[in-house]
């Protein structure tokens, strides 16, 4: 204990020829009254300085905020779990079970958006969640998407497949001022999403049925447009590309959706003996998927409450 | 398919209005020749100009970086998984358990510590993980932490407790230009583990073994200090503070020590039939916990290599 | 030479303890073979790590950019310079001119507005100027305000009046994502002109003509609503305030105009002796001050080039 | 006066639809009894959410705040008002002079140091002048250094050069976490002043004495070190650099010293008919200009004042 004291001591006296505000702290210490406790008291008051290191890293207003998560070396870990090539549609159900997770715990996600190993979260541009504080933001969804992501994994990959270990998320914030540059965001991740499942769709099966090594794939591959690719699938394996999953074309996409409930319940009328059957309707929010195409103005045509308006 | 075609050219008519460089775009598209994938290709380069809204958030040179973890709604959690009031063995164990994974997986992190539902992790001074950037930095830390948490849970809580949901942690990220600086951030939260382990300390036998009620413990504690809480402690319940165990008043500290392994090995001689056995010493990096006090000077004179000089 | 090349010595052997890259440095500088020159150049290579310690502040894209002004201690600087009160023709005159010389310099200002000692600036949504980098678009709107003001003085303040010493202004900048937002940045500035003109010209009719300490006038006006305020000013000093000049109620807006300039031209033709007097019509740029209310939609109506589309 | 009432009802309506709290308005502007001045009153509260737009900017505590200016276009400057090649004494002097008036200006400024058409201010690690914000720190000083400069014109180009033109510069904010960092920034300033200079004093002797063209003088130093343009210097135009005047090779520091001012005062004794002669002493501070090397240590060592300790 005195001992403890005597660290106090030795640190005040150390800040104070520093210049931080001491003398109170040195003064009190000499009366030789202090117990330990207020000592330590004092020390955290003292302490708290620290705090004004932290910075203001507050969003813009007006602007869509949007979170992106990316799998950290999900290259090993899809090859250390065993995940189907070219798309694992237990992986896909699981990002897209913990991005629900994401947006159940979280106001104001309007719309998200996930392909392979990333998943995009659209914070609405009017909202005031955590006042705007990129850092709490993107931790929080990067948080909650992770745990959600272990929570689950027995759901999608039962006892055939273990967890082997935590695996990790990076994230960062970007912000967007119109419903254009959001928008076009989004086309940007959604036609990633087609590159990259056509290339890796022709890739796979000039492996796994073709015969070819990755690196004699790989090599096929180089240089080639996109209709050389739909045509080596084509003629080389009887795929149409058109027919393939839109899960795997398309990405996932999150929205909230208001559904009526209808259920009936059992009254019992006052004065009566007989019960009445009352059918009561509720308006619920639920969450839904979607793997349409949102580049073109359909999509947003039939949900008009996704975006607000510029104009504001 | 051809429909999507449409839908991207009024996509490109329309940017075009809005004087984004989609002159090209709308050439090629009416040339006629425009597959539906050449079309995706080129929407992709349309629509990259997106990345340039993001922001560089890279922390200045030369300072440590903290990233602080806090559990979110955990009194909440805490409740409904049964935590043992005022402190859990098992979930302070998983905390650190946790904080373990992180470290493991992120380089440079020289010192962690945690108390409560917190955990504080500091970056070396001169480390250029994800080249410093902020947002990765923080929500890696995040992510590994959270689904860490979830991975372990039944190392520590077994069958007895299951986990109910996945739980959420926010994070922060806080820079320190001086050794001073850094220490005292760290014994700020160390003092602060102090004084809530002494309230929780007290309100809880003055609940659970006194009787009252939380608002009458509440009431009672109201405007006392320290001192005041000791004899509450010691005359009640002859507690004496002092000897409460550590962990619960100084929190975990988790450090690198490096350690000699020692191995026999036995070795077949060039030109001998006979075997030697031989003794191999490795140094090998190994994360150690701690609870001692580390607000004075002996912690840290004893491990002279987590700070680095502030002559740089 | 040999002092100063020891002196690189002690630095860089300093340094070296630092775990700075110093090795070649000690190493040629103990070669015997380095001149000053080199070691100078040396050392330069050497400390220009200290420019990773900027930070990028790109503002956000598709983003008006504002940047305020305002004069630091300008009640005392009107006080020194004998201003009339409440408004001082030759002071409004001068911060036009100023705001002016910031416009013909920097590209990409689509709207000015100043009233009493601050001036806004907007830089267009699109614009790329300095990279969109905060700080050099600040620095240098402040820096050529300021020299223009020094500049111009004596065009409005004559020799009547010299200045006394050089003033200084501080500049802030704000980004606003939408039209409607920018718009009420404006009308906020615009408001505040109306207020503050309208209080001040009682204030000083109070103490100019009616006698009163300035104590006495602040007085008699606090608490007291616009109404109030007009109601003084016609029933004690016969001023109806809708009649005082607009320059003072709505401050100076200043933005680009196109204008035909027609000059005539005498041409010699080719193969005749004779000249042929041709008229010339060139559009050509330049600013135009108004004094006029923006925060209706009519200013907005007749000037639809200012704004640039909200979908974009 | 109706119709400005009439705009503002349409711009509350407009806003309505955007959801701002615009409920309020509307209602009394519907009472009928809303006069022009409560209106604009009411607007101005309206408009007044656009301050949350700004950003906090703050600088990092503990660290040193460097402005640096630039001057703009100052190669075209120094052409169009005659500067003396490869320096010019008047206008190194001006720079000085506005520097001056800087750090007479804003507090906290330890240090200063300029070459060429750039100038470098340093505030204390501990300054807390403009709540340290970056915005206001940079643009008070680009404002007060280019009216200044304005303002002190004549003082050094007397009436044989006229300022032509109100000249620009600009400025940006980078901290420095240690002494070894902020001592590395200056040395990385001067460094860059003595290669700079070395190379402009050869260019200019081959082109005024040697009669060169200005590219043939390019051509011939092209590629070469140190010792080949110190001996150009002194075979071809028989100068010892190392004679050159040191605020040319070194650039200029300005700092803070007190001197003791001793004046001399007739006191009347009471109750006697004499005076006597009292001699009083009084420390002040003045800004001191020095052109030394400051790389080394000696400077430093001189002027212990200047940087804060690092252990803070």
């Amino acid at each position: 204990m005195l001992k403890h004291l005597a660290h106090h001591l030795r640190a005040s006296l150390f800040s104070a020829r520093c210049s931080r505000a001491a003398d109170a702290v040195a003064k009190s210490a000499f009366e030789g009254s202090v117990s330990f406790s207020s000592s330590t008291a004092m020390a955290k008051s003292k302490f708290e300085y620290v705090r004004n290191f932290e910075t203001d890293d507050t969003c813009l207003r007006n602007c869509y905020i949007v979170v992106r998560l990316d799998g950290r070396n999900f290259h090993r870990f899809a090859e250390q779990h065993n995940f189907v090539k070219p798309n694992d549609d237990r992986a896909l159900g699981l990002m897209t079970r913990s991005a629900r997770s994401v947006m159940e715990e979280l106001e104001d996600i309007v719309i998200a958006y996930g392909q392979s190993d990333e998943y995009s979260f659209v914070f609405k541009r009017s909202s005031n969640w955590f006042k705007r504080r990129a850092s709490k933001l993107m931790t929080h969804v990067a948080s909650q998407f992770s745990s959600a992501y272990v929570f689950y994994w027995k759901d999608y990959f039962g006892e055939e497949q273990l967890l082997l270990y935590p695996p990790g998320f990076d994230g960062r914030v970007v912000l967007y001022p119109s419903n254009r540059n959001l928008r076009d965001y989004l086309s940007w991740r959604q036609a990633d999403c087609h590159i990259n499942n056509l290339y890796n769709t022709v890739f796979w099966n000039l492996v796994q049925k073709g015969g070819l090594t990755t690196s004699e794939a790989e090599e096929k591959l180089k240089g080639t447009l996109a209709a050389d690719k739909n045509e080596i699938l084509f003629s080389e394996f009887n795929i149409n590309y058109n027919n393939e999953p839109l899960i795997y074309k398309k990405g996932t996409v999150l929205i909230w959706d208001k559904v009526n409930e209808t259920t009936t319940k059992h009254v019992k009328l006052p004065n009566e003996d007989s019960e009445k059957e009352v059918t009561v309707t509720r308006t619920r929010n639920i969450i839904t998927a979607h793997h349409c195409d949102f580049i073109g103005d359909e999509f947003w045509e039939e949900h008009p409450n996704i975006l607000e308006d510029d104009c504001c």
